[in-house]
């Protein structure tokens, strides 16, 4: 995979255009949580926002433009959260503990799985021009872990035998895939287990 | 979540009518796996199975019904070949690695994701009445490795510190999620490191 997607740069926008391109976002961002992206269209995102179609054809003339700019503003909320304070650019264990406590204490956290996960298993088999896209917000995910993993082992903290790309790729897999059984047990168990023995994996590395 | 799905039992079919029941069942599954739940309807069964609108109906009085059989036909496969010889019912370490290898190596293996965990992803925001089905199929799933995981340790190949229950949540969880981000990334790499990673931590167990 090279180059972006085939999708046009943003033009630039009055702050009232961009004040109306974010209404429009926030509210497809939530019917594609809600009813997936096969089932939303411009009629509901017309109906829910007020904006007529020709000004949606504006700001998105593409479906495959919307869907980019979904995956862009999810994104944006997923990295601000997980590079955020609360867990100190996952550079210790506890901030570790911390992210699993924050998921298994909220139900609203875990309820409607994973924003972004859900979004990728919808459009893995669409024919929608989003894949570059999506390997790249996931891939910026994956490094908040390897990063935190690495400056681990930069101070010390974990072994030098430790691996932070492989053990990255477990914390958001355990994730991932923990939201998935959690969705279908309506349990958190399974994500709660899941994490837990990850970082516990994390933690047999600790110097 | 209690009882089943509001499906009904299978009457009981003559052995053509079990053959004809197994065809569409076949072509059913691979329309969904291919193009996704909500795109598959009786339309394109009847053109890809020639089989008639009312016989289709017979077998399958609603969707409801297909998908809960769909799910059952594809749950067949994977607790088959999870079940099966060729992993000795996961009861050692090895076992767990030659899970691994069987992905890694086998490129239609990981190349389209896991059936299970891509029909699940779709159902769970569905409006859909098989979620006790599904939850059933992943249980089932989990089951095999706790099995053998309890097996090890009653074998005394693996600590009785370890949490058979919470290392099988970590397996499959690290198999589901490492299968979508393999997926969105169109590399084997996230799944190979999850799963190995997974499995490095239950050799942590090792007697």
């Amino acid at each position: 995979m090279t180059g972006r997607t085939a999708v046009q740069e943003p033009r630039k926008l009055t702050k009232k255009g961009e004040a109306t391109r974010a209404r429009i976002l926030e509210h497809a961002a939530e019917l594609i949580h809600t009813n997936g992206v096969a089932a939303t269209n411009n009629e509901q995102l017309r109906r829910v926002t007020g904006i007529s179609g020709s000004q949606l054809n504006h700001y998105f003339p593409t479906k495959e433009s919307l869907v980019v700019a979904v995956i862009e503003w999810q994104a944006e909320r997923v990295l601000h959260f997980y590079g955020g304070d609360q867990f100190a650019g996952f550079d210790n264990i506890d901030a570790l503990r911390a992210w699993v406590d924050y998921y298994v204490t909220h139900e609203s956290a875990y309820r409607d799985g994973c924003t972004l996960g859900s979004l990728a298993s919808q459009i893995i088999k669409s024919d929608l021009q989003v894949h570059d896209e999506l390997a790249r917000v996931f891939d910026q995910w994956r490094d908040i872990f390897r990063d935190g993993l690495q400056r681990m082992q930069s101070l010390g903290r974990i072994n030098p035998d430790a691996n932070p790309t492989q053990l990255a790729d477990l914390l958001l897999s355990a994730f991932q895939g923990g939201m998935v059984l959690t969705q279908v047990q309506q349990d958190v168990t399974p994500l709660k287990n899941a994490l837990n023995a990850a970082i516990d994996h994390v933690q047999t590395f600790a110097a």
